[in-house]
């Protein structure tokens, strides 16, 4: 799944981490995808998890009030919320402004 | 995998692919990463790849100087030629700067 993102400038949210529970967790991906899907501001994701449990989501937002918003949310606070109890033993999230982008395609 | 990284500001390019072919990518893959360790300014990486071919590798650097060095290192150059003849069907590269970053751990 590649994000059709526009020119940079534009941010992403780069979150890493490890999942070690199961149980909910696809559902409440696929809602929160489909919350930020609606959001103003919400570029794209791309996300890949190997069967180490490593996973790394990036989103992508026209700029930083958009990401602050879309945190705040509170239906995604309660996902993160059971994400820190339930999913996750370890994440990173890092907050990035894109400023070059370059694809090649087959 | 989690990378060590330092706190922010600093950078972080991010790899979005969709690997088709297999020969020899892995052999590349493992001497690119030990590679890169050893050049001034790397801090990082971070990497997860599906099963649906799609994989993000995130690289984490210093300064945008750094990361020119490392995309115009010679046996690096090679391999990214061998990554758009043999390997990639797709892939996007995007350099961005690291401006937050926070961490939870169970």
């Amino acid at each position: 799944m590649f994000a059709n993102t526009p020119e940079p400038p534009y941010y992403a949210v780069i979150f890493t981490s490890h999942k070690s529970g199961h149980e909910g967790y696809d559902e409440t991906s696929e809602r929160m995808l489909e919350l930020a899907r609606t959001r103003d501001g919400f570029l794209g994701i791309e996300s890949a998890r190997g069967d180490d449990g490593v996973g790394i989501t990036v989103s992508y937002w026209r700029d930083l009030d958009s990401i602050a918003r879309w945190k705040a949310d509170g239906e995604h606070r309660t996902a993160q919320q059971r994400g820190r109890t339930e999913w996750y033993s370890r994440y990173v999230t890092r907050v990035c402004k894109v400023e070059r982008a370059y694809e090649f395609s087959a």
